[in-house]
């Protein structure tokens, strides 16, 4: 991760409804454990929820993801979901991502998911202000 | 089922990410195959699907659910789930559910489900009008 | 809920992926968190985690569940699911559940749980033991 | 996709539980809906199930996903999945995917996933064996 932006941590558990048939966390369900650490760090760390993307008639969609799975998760496990802006531009930013084992810091997962800001009322694209970007630029 | 109202049917096949660490079918997806088969027979069966509702402002939240687990659903079988109403009042059906295994007809399980027809707008219960009872009477 | 035996209290905070397209968690979602809640305090309070059930080969299984939905919950809530053995017999144990808004304390969710406890080498119903039965007797 | 290996189809249907808060399928499920069609394939297509390799002590893992999201599926929407091996090295197969509306043949969503055949017995990568890759080299 560079030293550009912030990064952010959020301590999440593993639910027994993450495990699948091959007894470690689902494959899919790391996707869910990055979009639920970029919500909480969007109000506890960025000072700007989704709340308030929602009232400005604003959303977030996922448009693209890159993840690489390097160690199983189970039952039981803390994780710590590291995530760091690597770049704004037009509709989009760039987040990367990192999930440690929150025992051992050992890293589980890491990656990149590209976001686009659209507008909820015409369901495209929005130019992210240069008010969210300073927002964002910690 | 008792025979005031049809029993309505759909098929459905049972996905690799509704396994859990068990190797079986996760509890609480029987709940939502039942959904899915609710909205597959308002389309298919009494021709007023949860889009007409929608532009209505209405909407459909499950109030009470009890349900007993049978038999153990495995990857790769897919299932029968028979949906009935009981009985309308106010603003609520009641609907018995059957899930069967396909291959067999062995029932995996048996429960019923409470909805409530609520205002989109308000948020609260709106009483089911007589145009909707007659649509769901079959 | 009665006085025989302890009830027991987890926190647990909503994820985005529990939400619907109705904006609120899902209906099954409340199902997975009485999960959570009972493999938290198998081995915070009861000393007894899952795992060392699995080193017996044992195992629970979900035979019934009965739930009322009282309250919706939404994204950024946290909830206290609090849950209390109702009586154990034979193989199976009842646990009654009571999920709370962890702010106001209002009760979104009641019902209860019929788990049957099983052999994972035969798949079939084990008597629960006197000393699981004094484990769990607290 | 290229011509070398041939490219097998899934028509799969959005289920109301894959509806997240935005009104469209979570982007999460994506993953589940390429691994629902790789475990049809792998039986229906390839003749060898998965079945076939837990019976041999072998497993599959996702190592990495790349996932471009084009267009937003809707409940009451079908979805044709079609996977591709592009190559098989090691222990390791890169598969990819397209995920197309199925009623107007829109692309959905496209990318690649890269799996590891695993030892159940020890966890480990295992080579995938000549006759293994000649299975899947159709």
């Amino acid at each position: 991760m560079n030293q550009t932006y912030s990064i952010f941590e959020t301590i999440l558990t593993i639910r027994p409804d993450d495990i699948d048939m091959n007894g470690h966390v689902h494959n899919s369900r790391y996707l869910d454990y990055v979009l639920a650490a970029r919500y909480d760090q969007m109000k506890k760390d960025y000072k700007m929820s989704m709340d308030e993307f929602i009232k400005q008639d604003l959303g977030w969609v996922v448009s693209a993801v890159n993840i690489e799975f390097k160690r199983a998760l189970f039952l039981g496990e803390q994780i710590k979901v590291k995530t760091q802006v690597e770049s704004a531009s037009g509709a989009q930013v760039k987040v990367n991502f990192l999930i440690e084992k929150f025992e051992t810091g050992k890293v589980a997962s890491e990656g990149q998911f590209l976001y686009t800001m659209i507008s909820t009322k015409t369901g495209r694209p929005a130019r992210i202000t240069e008010e969210i970007i300073s927002q964002y630029s910690i």
